[in-house]
């Protein structure tokens, strides 16, 4: 099921890029697990060179957690070399040093190398090897670039899903422009200097009433700690309103909105925190 | 195990990082793959807040392949308030919209946000909710920001082992400075003008000899598109040796290094692809 965050009403993918290739994967879940990864940002494009188990395999739906689509129109070739045949740029994954003298990037210069190929019209290719082995030498030999990521040495394995999100995540990120899909909502703006200040005002009051500020001698001092905590909050006006209506509460007993008491005047507009 | 690109003498972790904290995770596999993704990104700190199938769970141990010195120290906590009650920022994970006024950042942003407050001595913890509901209103309620991801809208919910390591791969290309465990092999100095166009003489001269510069008002104009081929080779003194050798072999028949041929004078430092 497409779970948490998915919009159904949304086309299922609207960008161009790469296509992944696997060179013999080993287990079907993880087949499952990069179609799924792909769905998540926007790839299409899988290709698959002999699978160790066969193809279609049933159990790489259960990890493709409804990504079926990209399984389904998965393609399988024989040899990594016709599998890439169409594509104009290759990026070979490897978490080895290979004694080639190939350009090695990591996913995120992978991803500018990859998204001006593919808006361009171009086929690119990403390709991953061997959950146990990865690729071999003379198909790392086949790509134009090497990509490895920046891992601890000391535990450089990836889980073939996690390596191939890795890359996706990076090149949707690019093409997207990386738009969060939602943003802080916008309900308010900030808080003008004089509402700050009537609000500041109304504290000090307060403080002054119930004698805080002691000795006298450290008054002005106090005060300007005092605006400089508030200050940092960057205060939208209606954080100004609800702190006001906090401090009168605190200060006089005054009841909270939900009475029609100090808010009532502007229930309408106000509350940010009922 | 380990497996591909690790290297035993590394230390196993070496950076300062979040704590990750897992909300009431429902699957064990789960919890071992985001244990794998942790080390894979060297953050060492797991805490768990009421796994659903109880702690410690065997089966955690097959997905996390080797990262068991994570799972067997991660911490218990009965409510998410105890399990971040240490921390100075907190940043909760979510696929959905939150009403909540709070800064919303994305994976990068979020690294840009942890790497200075843990380098400066601070705990700081990644919050992410049930695989199935993810983060409740008050849970996300106690976060400094919210992160979401940059996802295909139409297919947004990730892995919770996929979520992690995302986050934990931006962390650790921003704390180690994107630094990757390999780089191209560096075997030889770019070539120098005068290498190069001696090459590229020797190129002219055959072609010449053997009639290819046909007719003769082209040739001018086939040596400089030429000539632009081999320079976007951008060749290194090697390469300009070893081409130097298939030029000559296929216009005069020499044959190859092998043979203590036309490279034997400099065959100790010379051969780039023998």
């Amino acid at each position: 099921m497409p779970g948490a965050g998915t919009d159904r009403t949304k086309e299922w993918i609207g960008t161009k890029g790469p296509v992944i290739v696997l060179v013999e994967p080993q287990l079907a879940e993880n087949i499952g697990a990069v179609a799924r990864a792909m769905g998540n940002f926007a790839l299409s494009e899988l290709r698959l060179v002999k699978p160790r188990d066969g193809w279609p395999n049933p159990d790489a739906s259960r990890t493709a957690s409804g990504a079926d689509r990209i399984l389904e129109e998965a393609k399988l070739y024989p040899t990594l070399d016709a599998a890439i045949a169409d594509c104009t740029l290759v990026i070979a994954a490897t978490a080895r040093q290979h004694d080639q003298i190939k350009e090695v990037v990591g996913p995120e210069q992978a991803a500018r190398d990859l998204f001006p190929h593919v808006e361009a019209g171009n086929k690119a290719a990403l390709v991953f090897g061997r959950e146990r082995n990865g690729l071999e030498v003379h198909e790392v030999g086949l790509a134009n670039k090497i990509l490895t990521l920046p891992v601890n040495p000391a535990f450089a394995s990836l889980n073939l899903g996690q390596a191939v999100i890795i890359c996706a995540y990076e090149f949707y990120k690019l093409a997207s422009g990386n738009a969060l899909p939602f943003e802080m909502p916008n309900f308010s703006p900030p808080a003008a200097k004089g509402k700050f200040e009537a609000f500041f005002a109304t504290v000090v009051n307060e403080l002054e009433r119930h004698e805080f500020f002691r000795p006298p001698e450290k008054r002005d001092n106090m005060i300007v700690n005092l605006r400089n905590i508030f200050l940092r909050l960057n205060p939208t006006e209606q954080d100004m309103q609800t702190l006001h209506g906090v401090v009168r509460t605190l200060a006089q007993g005054a009841k909270g909105p939900a009475t029609g008491g100090f808010f009532a005047a502007e229930r309408r507009s106000c509350c940010a925190i009922c």
